[in-house]
C-alpha cells in the first residue's frame, strides 16, 4: 500500500490486483467521502431530562399530549369584553360598561361576563365564560369602581390566545432527528414532557499512535514531542456532541495497536486513530484495520490538501478513521468529514446537521491551488467596509499556529487553478471555543 | 410606575418628580441598553485542566514557555540531506548521495549527515546535524543500500520546520479575553500546558414568578400554566458558557421575592426574574429590586417589540434583570441584550464575543414596524436559487411556537417602518441545539 502517495513509480510494492484495484479505487473525491460518510447512523436511543436535553436529537416525534394553551388567556392588561359591546367606540364616544369583578392570577374566573359587563384581567390571565376580547388598559378609564369607559373597539379574539394557539393536543411539536435548542425545550415544558427520547451521544474512542508522542505531563526528550491530537480530537467531539473516549497513546506497533482499535470498538461507536503520517505508520493502521473481522475499506486517501493520507472503513455500523498525525491535517480531515460523521452518528436528519456556520467574505489577495484536489486554506476574518474580508495565513500547513491564527478555512474546488483577490469566497467558520460548552 | 408602559394619561400615578424623571429617561434604546451591559465584567479566575477548557476564556495572556516544536523536524517522508548537494540535480542528472543511516522516531539522530550524505527520515522525525532539508522519497530512488539517486534539488529548510517555527520561546500563545478553541487547547498541549488560568463561568440565579405557574411535574388546574422560562432561560444560559442555578418558583408577592432575590445574589454573579408582564407583577419586581442595598435602576424600558417591559439594574457588581413572563419575549431579550451581558461576565474581551452568527438573507415579503422602537421579527431562513431566503413568522408574539419555527430573529430599526420583499436583510441566528452542547 506504501505507493498510495507516492508516484506511480512505488506501485510495485502492490504485490496483488485486488492491491492494485484499491489503489485505483479507494483514492476518493471530498463529495464520495461525503456520501460514503453519510450511511452512518446512531447506535441507539434512551430518555433525557428536559435540563439535560439541549443539543441532544430527537429519536421520535414528538406529539402534543394536550393544548397548549389549555384555556384561552389574555396577552395584555385590560378588561375583558364581549366585543360586540365596544363596536363603534372611540374617543369621542366611548362605550360604557359595567366592572363585574376581576379574574386573578392562576385561578378559574368566578365571574362570567354578560351583556355590557367587564371583568379586569392581567396578562396571562384566564378569559371568563362570556368574554371573547381584551381592551388594553391604555383604553379603558375607569369612571368609579364600576363604570368603565372603553375609547376603542376590540374585534373578537383581540388580545386572545385560544386554546391550542401554541400547540394543538395530537400535533407534532418536534420530529425525529431535530436537534433541541433553547425554545424547543420551552414548547415541551409547556406540554409538561418532562424527559425526551433521543439518541444517545456518539461515544468516540481516540488513540494516538507515534513512537514519537509523550503525554502532556511528560517533558519530551530530544526527538519527542507531546501528544496534540487528544487534546484537539477531544474538544472537537465535544462540541459536536459526541463523547470521547481517549484510549491513550500507543507504539507503532501491531499489537499493542491492534489491542486498543478492539478495546474501542468494544467501547465506542467509532474509533479514531491518529497518526501516522509517515509511510509506515500509515501501513500499520491500515494492516491492523485489514486484521478485524469483517473490516471494509471505503476510503484510502482523499483528495484534499491538507488531510489527504486519511482512512476510513468500517467493522459492522461502526466507523474506523485513520487521520493524519500532523494536527492541522487532522483538524481540517475534522472539520471537513467528522463532523458530518458525527451529525450521523447522532441521528441529525440528513441535511440539516448542524455544521459549521459559513460566512461570505472577499478575499484579499490571490491563492494558487493545483487542480486535481480540494484546498482547504486557512484564512482571517476580519469587518472592513466592503464587508467582510478573508485573509489567507500562511505558512507550513503542519503548524497549529496557522489554525490559531485562523478564523476557518476557504475551500479551493477540484478543478479550480485558485482563487482570486476580490472573489467572493465561503469560508468555514471554525465557531467552537466561543459559546461556552460545558 | 405603572405609567411607563401605557400612554401618557397613565403618568398620573406617577406620584414624585423623581418618578417621573425616571419614566422619561429609563426607557432606553437598545444601543443604550447594550451600552450599559458593557459596564459589567468576570466575578474572578480559577485554573481549569485543558481536557475542560474548550470555549472557558483566558483570564492571562499565555506566553510559550519553550519552543514549539523544540527541534528541527521533517514534514515528509525521505531522506535528510544538504541542500546544496542536491542543486542542479534533475530528472536527467540525478544527484548520487551515500546513504549513511535513519532517523528512528521519538529518537535523536544516531548520525550526522556530511557533505554527499543523506539519512532516511519520516514525517515528524529530528533533523538530523548536518542536514538542512529533506528531499521528499518520491524524488529519491535507492539504487542499492547505500546508493541513492535524488532526481529533484530542494532548497535548504525545505520540507523542515524549524525549532519555534509554530511559537517562539516567550511569544504571547493566546491573549486574555480570548475564547479557547480547540486548535487553541492543541497549541497550549504541544507547549506543555496541562491547566489553564480561564474566569470563572458567570452562575446566573433564575427565577420564575407568577401566581398562575406550576412546576412542569404537576398537571396545571384551570387559570395555571407550567414554568417555561424555567427551561428556555437554563438552557440559554447553559449554552452562553453561564451555569443556571434554579432558585425556584415564586408567588407575586413581596417577601418571598426579596427573599429569593436575596439568596440570588449571595449564591450567583447576576439574578433573572422572569414573569411580570403584568402591571402589578412589573411593580412588585422593581418595589423588591429597590429595596436592596445600593441598588441602582438602569433600564425601566427597552424600545423594542417583544420585550418591552425589561428592568435592568445593578447591585454593586452584578446585574439584576427583570425579564418579561411571556417566553417569547423573554428570549427576544435574552438572545439581544442577555447574551452579551453574559459574554461580559465571562470575560470576553470587548467586541469580539461569541455572538450569534450573522447570515445575510433575502427578505421573501414586506414586513410593517411602527418607528419609534426596534422590532425583533422571527424569520425562518431557506435556501432558494437567489440564495438564503428569510420568511418571517407571523403569530402572536407571546406563543412559543413561533420561536419553533423559527431560525432567527431581523431587527426592523428604529426609525424604519418596515422593510421590503426583496431586501437583504441581516438574520441573527438561533444556532443552539445544533451543535452538542454536554
Amino acid at each position: 500500500m506504501t505507493g498510495i502517495f507516492g508516484p506511480l513509480k512505488s506501485v510495485g510494492v502492490l504485490t496483488t490486483d485486488k492491491g492494485l484495484m484499491e489503489f485505483f479505487f479507494k483514492v476518493k473525491e471530498p463529495t464520495e467521502v461525503l456520501e460514503l460518510l453519510s450511511g452512518f447512523g446512531p447506535s441507539g436511543e434512551e430518555k433525557r431530562p428536559l435540563e439535560d436535553a439541549l443539543g441532544r436529537v430527537l429519536s421520535r416525534d414528538l406529539v402534543a399530549p394536550e393544548n397548549l394553551p389549555p384555556f384561552a388567556r389574555s396577552t395584555v392588561d385590560g378588561y375583558a369584553v364581549r366585543a360586540k359591546d365596544t363596536f363603534g367606540a372611540g374617543e369621542s364616544l366611548p362605550a360604557l360598561l359595567e366592572v363585574c369583578g376581576e379574574v386573578l392570577m392562576g385561578e378559574a374566573p368566578m365571574v362570567e361576563v354578560s351583556q355590557g359587563q367587564a371583568v379586569k384581567i392581567s396578562t396571562g390571565g384566564m378569559i371568563p365564560k362570556g368574554a371573547d376580547a381584551v381592551s388594553m388598559l391604555e383604553y379603558c378609564q375607569l369612571l368609579d369602581e364600576q363604570a368603565l369607559e372603553v375609547s376603542r373597539a376590540v374585534s373578537p379574539l383581540e388580545n386572545v390566545i385560544q386554546p391550542g394557539d401554541d400547540f394543538r393536543k395530537g400535533a407534532v411539536v418536534l420530529m425525529k432527528g431535530q436537534g433541541l435548542r433553547t425554545q424547543d425545550l420551552g414548547s415541551l415544558a409547556g406540554l409538561g414532557l418532562g424527559e425526551v427520547p433521543v439518541f444517545k451521544r456518539p461515544r468516540v474512542a481516540l488513540i494516538s499512535t507515534g513512537d514519537e508522542i509523550v503525554d502532556i505531563t511528560q517533558r519530551p526528550g530530544p526527538g519527542q514531542v507531546r501528544d496534540i491530537n487528544r487534546y484537539t480530537l477531544g474538544a472537537f467531539c465535544r462540541r459536536n456532541g459526541a463523547e470521547p473516549l481517549y484510549l491513550g497513546l500507543c507504539p507503532d506497533r501491531f499489537d499493542p495497536l491492534k489491542d486498543m482499535v478492539q478495546e474501542g470498538l468494544a467501547r465506542a461507536d467509532t474509533v479514531w486513530i491518529s497518526g501516522g503520517s509517515s509511510v509506515g505508520t500509515r501501513d500499520l493502521t491500515l494492516g491492523v484495520l485489514e486484521t478485524l473481522p469483517g473490516f471494509e475499506l471505503l476510503v484510502h486517501g482523499i483528495s484534499i490538501s491538507p488531510g489527504k493520507p486519511t482512512i476510513i472503513g468500517r467493522a459492522g455500523p461502526k466507523p474506523l478513521v485513520g487521520l493524519p498525525g500532523h494536527v492541522a491535517s487532522a483538524m481540517v480531515v475534522a472539520e471537513v468529514f467528522l463532523m458530518p460523521l458525527l451529525w450521523r452518528l447522532s441521528g441529525h436528519k440528513q441535511g440539516t446537521g448542524p455544521g459549521q456556520s459559513v460566512a461570505e467574505a472577499v478575499l484579499n489577495r490571490n491563492i494558487e491551488s493545483a487542480s486535481g484536489r480540494v484546498d482547504y486554506v486557512r484564512v482571517r476574518l476580519f469587518e472592513a467596509k466592503e464587508g467582510l474580508v478573508a485573509d489567507p495565513v500562511f505558512g507550513k500547513s503542519g503548524l497549529i499556529s496557522t489554525l490559531v491564527e485562523a478564523d476557518g478555512l476557504v475551500a479551493i474546488e477540484m478543478n479550480t487553478e485558485g482563487l482570486y483577490k476580490g472573489q467572493k469566497v465561503k469560508v468555514m467558520r471554525f465557531n467552537d471555543g466561543k459559546g461556552g460548552l460545558s
